[in-house]
């Protein structure tokens, strides 16, 4: 168990590619994870699990079927479970999640964007 | 299921009272809470969980058995499940919990500082 004081933004420093979330703390069996994004996402979504969505720095937006949200530093927004979602982003933008551990970024689909899972930053 | 946008820092200002957090948005069966403190907590842990604190502004300690731990803004920490735990702040500070629904404040212990669960902000 790591019970290390963590300072979110700092730790931004450490990743290099984009799409690709690092694990920043575990909580139960639950993780937090830091990612850098910049252009466009896949669609996917998580059939077993909501997914917290926290803008830590820049701007991003959310497309879903039915409309696309835009979200700002300091927001948050909660991914209902089982609805298809696709992130984007047209400059850098640093976000957090919060999702059980085991979660995939790509959800329900695989692809160039799948990351590896479980890699701490 | 509420889903709506949420930005953190502007809900703080529907808080009244110190020590008394309020339920921001809930992912699967766990809570975001927000509370603004000022002064002392009491000794208390949860048994059944750790417990995610997250500084949104100003500066806390939390103090263990065995070493104080100072937390400033944007910092994140996880309280070990079990592990007994005495929050404080000189000066106001808000914070944001990340835990498990139906988690008290106070933990194992009851008294004047035990919030009334499961409040929307």
């Amino acid at each position: 168990m790591k019970t290390k004081k963590i300072n979110i933004k700092q730790k931004f420093s450490k990743l290099s590619e984009y799409w690709s979330p690092k694990v920043l703390a575990e909580m139960n069996d639950y993780q937090f994870k830091i990612a850098k994004i910049k252009g466009d996402f896949i669609w996917h979504k998580h059939k077993d699990t909501d997914e917290v969505f926290i803008i830590i720095e820049g701007n991003m937006k959310i497309e879903f079927r039915d409309r696309v949200l835009k979200l700002s530093e300091g927001d948050l927004y909660v991914v209902p479970k089982g609805e298809e979602h696709r992130p984007y982003s047209e400059k850098e933008c640093k976000i957090m999640l919060v999702e059980p551990k085991g979660t995939q970024n790509t959800g329900d689909k695989r692809g160039t964007l799948t990351a590896e899972n479980d890699i701490w930053v």
